[in-house]
């Protein structure tokens, strides 16, 4: 059985930030109100407020500058996917039409840079200049990640070249949520550290697994066409494996090749790549990453929040596959 | 002759605060880089930069804080302008391409983004959690005006809302230059009210005169078809002047009823418009706010920085017209 109770002993505090979240919009345009609340109520799993309310929670954070930052850490979350939902042109992000799919462009452009400006004002709730720097940073560097994918040459693919891609799409963010949460508690630096790795590591695995689930998912799970990302030609952890151990794979080079890889074309390759130990090979590497978060909570306080995001590390990499 | 000489006490600053800009996308994406430096090599008047440089100067604000400040509010600028551009499918500003007619939609919406970035990092940077508290809610302000113009029904204007559209357009980042320059020094509340309230002035009074000039500049001069707000549908200042003086204008019904309304009828209506002293009403008003800014530096420091600040204030209704 996988456990999930890791939401369990801040379920309460998730509820205010869901509160926090919605009320962004208040005092401004109708437009942008139902456009937050459609945002928000397409879900998620909010697991980017947890680990921030458990982190400040094990570290003695305040509960409303702690509401606030996980608030921020969310929206920033969001206001990056409603872009990246616009350059994608993706019309459904969990089973819920997204904005550019019911709005133009000028007013979906708007929504996302309005969600940006509530996240900045949030993380400025904080009090904290040092979590100010890290949200800006952030958001630089997930656009750099961005426009670097945007302008990259897909027929060339390194490990080195996905796990910085990574980094800037996901990690980034895991680790600015922890490393904020111990900025606004009364910590020393080597705690912090400590933290920061945490989420470092554990947000590694969580988009290493999301490529796995690209692969292994069933179709109705995961919400869109498996190996989305393929066929885009976005080369992710398997298929890189499977690129390194069969070099010669004539579906694959189509694919690098930026050719059409028709559908006989995509599921034989997908056949190929989930017999091939490639999945495995990437699966071991999320656990690594997930063993490194651990070790990183080491001689942290013995609390229920330490306990629950141990139980967040390893629900990560045991997520169904 | 008109006195624009107020650029002299910080042409040097000026200079910083251009490389702090050009710096910005060190270390990121060579794309990013070259997307960064055409903005700026596209130029602009740097009067948001001045002012704020003037008002720091003024009121004894150290000197590096208040170029990262001028540089922080320039980019900020400049971000609303790249996503406004895209939003209207402008394809030249300031006579250069504007990055939407060179670039993709994404490799677009996401340079703004990074500017948004780099402006938040960049008031991170000046320490005050209250310059990046005003910084964030300028970003909702700005945007919920555009938000808000997108979603207005044309054929209803009013005072009213033509004041709060130009405020969220330009006088709110007017006022944010003056107020964070303020808050960086080490004045008292009622000097950075009186700082607040003169860049508010000036802000309203910047955007009536542009208003102005759309009606009355050369085309050559300003770049754009005469009259490009009204043919869009846009009543300003002007036109609002006219719409109240001259209800049962068949030209100007044309246009509030969003249909068609051709070169002939626009000539028509603009000759109408210049005759009627509905130009010189608006002009008035502009000259009431720039007075009413004067004013508000009465009792500040008597130094070359507020001198300049005053001849900025006249030069600003009394640009070319």
């Amino acid at each position: 059985m996988i456990d999930n109770t890791f939401f369990e002993p801040v379920q309460g505090l998730i509820h205010q930030v869901e509160e926090r979240m919605r009320s962004q919009s208040d005092g401004h345009h109708p437009e942008l109100n139902s456009a937050l609340q459609h945002l928000l109520a397409s879900g998620g799993k909010r697991i980017r407020p947890a680990i921030t309310l458990l982190t400040g929670g094990m570290l003695g954070a305040d509960k409303d500058r702690l509401i606030t930052l996980a608030a921020a850490i969310e929206l920033l979350h969001t206001a990056t996917l409603v872009h990246d939902d616009l350059i994608d042109g993706s019309l459904f992000r969990r089973g819920m039409p997204t904005l550019n799919a019911r709005w133009s462009l000028a007013a979906t452009v708007l929504t996302g840079d309005y969600i940006f400006a509530r996240a900045a004002n949030l993380a400025a709730e904080t009090n904290s200049v040092p979590v100010m720097r890290l949200f800006a940073e952030n958001l630089a560097t997930i656009v750099n990640g961005e426009i670097t994918q945007l302008f990259a040459n897909h027929n060339l693919v390194s490990r080195e070249d996905y796990f910085r891609r990574i980094y800037a799409k996901t990690a980034s963010l895991f680790e600015t949520a922890t490393t904020s949460a111990a900025l606004i508690s009364s910590v020393d630096e080597s705690i912090t550290e400590k933290v920061r790795n945490f989420g470092y590591q554990i947000g590694m695995a969580f988009q290493i697994i999301d490529d796995v689930l690209d692969f292994t998912g069933e179709q109705a799970t995961v919400g869109k066409p498996l190996a989305s990302d393929l066929r885009q030609g976005l080369v992710t952890l398997p298929a890189l494996y499977y690129v390194e151990a069969y070099p010669e794979d004539q579906d694959m080079k189509t694919i690098l090749d930026s050719s059409i890889c028709d559908e006989e074309c995509m599921a034989r390759l997908l056949t190929s790549i989930r017999q091939s130990g490639a999945i495995q090979q990437a699966l071991n590497i999320a656990r690594q990453y997930v063993d490194r978060g651990l070790d990183s909570l080491k001689g942290l306080p013995d609390c229920q929040e330490r306990h629950a995001l141990e139980k967040l590390a390893l629900y990560i990499v045991h997520r169904p596959l």
